[in-house]
């Protein structure tokens, strides 16, 4: 079929024709749509059997074109084909974490996937101060498998460069490249930020220390292929329940350095953290949530670590090393102080990522509901400023840092002053 | 036309028949054929129109098998198109730096290219200390020119992405990957050394913070995609006269870190250097060509660096960083330093690459022909003793390494001991 935009009233033909969904949908069953999406990229409808409560779906839909800041930009269906390998690796490696896709079709650039009916985009529940015991676990897992069983660690040669070849866009990297690593920390048209920073705006402009820390990790960015990452892996691209995680929206997976995914999610949770400045007014309220909000930190990176490990000593049949490799005297500890220096590794790229993502939110393309929903300028730069220092440290501070605990230190030091005020 | 492997009778026909080789070899034309290849991996005939002493070519074909160590492993013929591809991009960044492709087929898996008449290749010359002052421009110049223009801070992404899916070639890679930095290290049946060091080796092969090292230095070679590398860049890959120098067999060409080409040369004149002990007695004679090669290694790397610089200067354009992003007071500056600490980082690669390729030269699949010359065992060891230490240091401490008089400086310690013997 053709590419064509599909309305509420084409889509109820579309999936009674799809012997993919003939179960869901069978001829005769009466089928709810509703389109749901912000249709600034995609269409999102939501596709219900009447007849059926048990039965719904989400279709998704790629417009050819992304609208961002006013602007319309021409933008590859092809995205969609992304998002949905991504989607079925996913479906594999970490069942039950990710939305599970019932079809797709790549001529229309759409996939059907599981409903997550009663789910919640993570970002909004996370500012309701809401807690969900089973995050940690859950993105941990996610994590963990998905990365670990994408990399060399696991992989053959020849498996990994087969994978490589379907997650080459280079359309789509150079969004993420540039909106995350060079655009924010200079003039260009797109970037927005709270009139009330701007001195500390211009100032992250025109530091050079910085700025040379912010190419190096561009650099990385996109030489490094280390993994199949996510690439956008932040609380909005969570949705959660108190039983249920599931990862959406992987539309920019291409084999990268894995501290950009973990960086992301840790990076987020902090910004959320100091949202609360302006969103939670009761001290003692906001301290309780903004202590779980570090313990999220500490536990998905720890839980992340631990697990990334344990699947490496299960499995440990990449090609990167041969267990042959490490028979000698002492080999087992040679091996797992090898595997301690990589995972540190990751947890320093993860400093540096998550470090210029927490810049690039405050100056760049676009910021995050956690700050944007705080109205009050002045009150949302109370917020912001934190951002930007402890974003310049993680970055700058990175190849110095040796735990998790170092990583909240600095949360906890530059948000002294706010504390105090 | 399938695939066959050509013989010194029926390359006559072929040349004849192809419309890219018709002002070479007219119709008429008299024909004279000689293979010239050992017959390992490729045939190699040297075909010359006898009617015209300028008009002679090289055919080289791939044949569909690998013989090392009186094995014969499959070997997929593609790798001809690899090498093709490879000279015809030489061709276009370094005119004159590697043989001219008059015609090639992929079908056939053959190339067919300027014949070097009169050029040696550099491995014997060296030995027989001989002296090419053009040496380090032209293999500065071919360096700086191949891997500054096919790395992101020339091209594009979508540029680089499409030259990148043009050098997949997983088999080939493995060959490299493996036989340079994990089975040399290991028990593996294609491994041979010289009895005399069996100590030395099997005390690398248990040497904790080496075999770090070395797996860290192989993750980097995998994932690591900086630019298009030659990959297999050693004396042996040189052809040279007093006039010019050119490149010679990049069928492992692919995207890597440039200081693995880097590191291969430089240790490659290392090898020589220490080659000397046996192949030249007279100590004035022997200290003197030393000398000469040190001046081979300094040079070498500091044009390098000093072209690949200027390169960037001058042709700044690639995706990685936007001149705007410099436009800051200082900026100017800040771009410099960027530039220092880059390229910093490609000695430092250069380093541990090296290091790894002097080791695996004294314990894997295959030494060079500097060292299996020397056909007395003990004289042999003398050589090859400091080779083991020096690309140990080199390894070991290649994050130290500030300059190339660093690199230098462990060569000079290393041999102190072997001078004063």
């Amino acid at each position: 079929m053709a590419y064509q935009a599909l309305t509420e009233e084409s889509v109820v033909g579309y999936v009674k024709g799809r012997p993919a969904l003939e179960n869901i949908f069978p001829p005769d069953c009466n089928v709810a749509v509703k389109e749901v999406g912000d249709g600034n990229v995609n269409l999102v409808f939501i596709v219900e059997n009447r007849d059926d409560a048990q039965h719904s779906v989400v279709l998704k839909q790629a417009l050819p074109y992304l609208r961002v800041a006013g602007e319309s930009w021409p933008l590859t269906r092809e995205r969609m084909r992304f998002e949905t390998q991504a989607l079925l690796t996913y479906n594999e490696l970490a069942p039950g974490l990710a939305p599970k896709v019932y079809d797709h079709d790549n001529e229309m650039s759409l996939v059907v996937m599981e409903h997550l009916r009663d789910f919640e985009i993570m970002r909004k529940p996370l500012v309701a101060r809401k807690r969900f015991p089973r995050f940690i676990d859950h993105i941990s897992t996610f994590m963990a498998r998905t990365l670990f069983f994408t990399s060399d660690l696991y992989l053959t040669r020849v498996e990994i460069k087969a994978l490589q070849e379907k997650y080459v866009h280079a359309q789509l990297n150079k969004i993420q490249e540039d909106f995350v690593f060079t655009n924010p920390y200079m003039e260009s048209p797109e970037n927005t930020w709270n009139p009330e920073i701007d001195a500390e705006v211009k100032a992250v402009r025109k530091n050079r220390e910085l700025k040379l820390a912010l190419v190096e990790m561009k650099e990385a960015y996109i030489t490094h292929k280390q993994a199949l990452i996510h690439s956008d892996l932040h609380t909005g691209s969570v949705m959660l329940n108190q039983e249920r995680t599931c990862v959406i929206d992987p539309e920019f997976a291409f084999f990268g350095p894995i501290g950009f995914d973990v960086g992301a999610m840790l990076e987020n949770l902090i910004l959320n953290f100091l949202s609360h400045y302006a969103h939670t007014l009761d001290r003692k309220e906001r301290s309780s949530y903004q202590q779980y909000l570090l313990e999220l930190v500490r536990g998905v990176w720890n839980e992340f670590a631990g697990k990334f490990d344990g699947l490496w000593v299960e499995h440990n049949c990449g090609d990167l090393v041969q267990s042959a490799y490490w028979q000698f005297p002492g080999g087992d500890k040679a091996f797992a102080e090898y595997r301690r220096r990589y995972i540190l590794g990751l947890l320093q790229d993860t400093a540096g990522c998550g470090g210029a993502k927490m810049l690039r939110r405050m100056m760049g393309i676009v910021s995050v509901w956690d700050m944007t929903s705080i109205k009050d300028l002045k009150e949302r730069a109370i917020a912001e400023r934190p951002a930007i220092r402890i974003g310049s440290r993680w970055l700058l501070e990175r190849r110095q840092i040796t735990g998790i605990d170092d990583l909240i230190g600095i949360v906890e030091e530059e948000t002294r002053e706010v504390e105090a005020s």
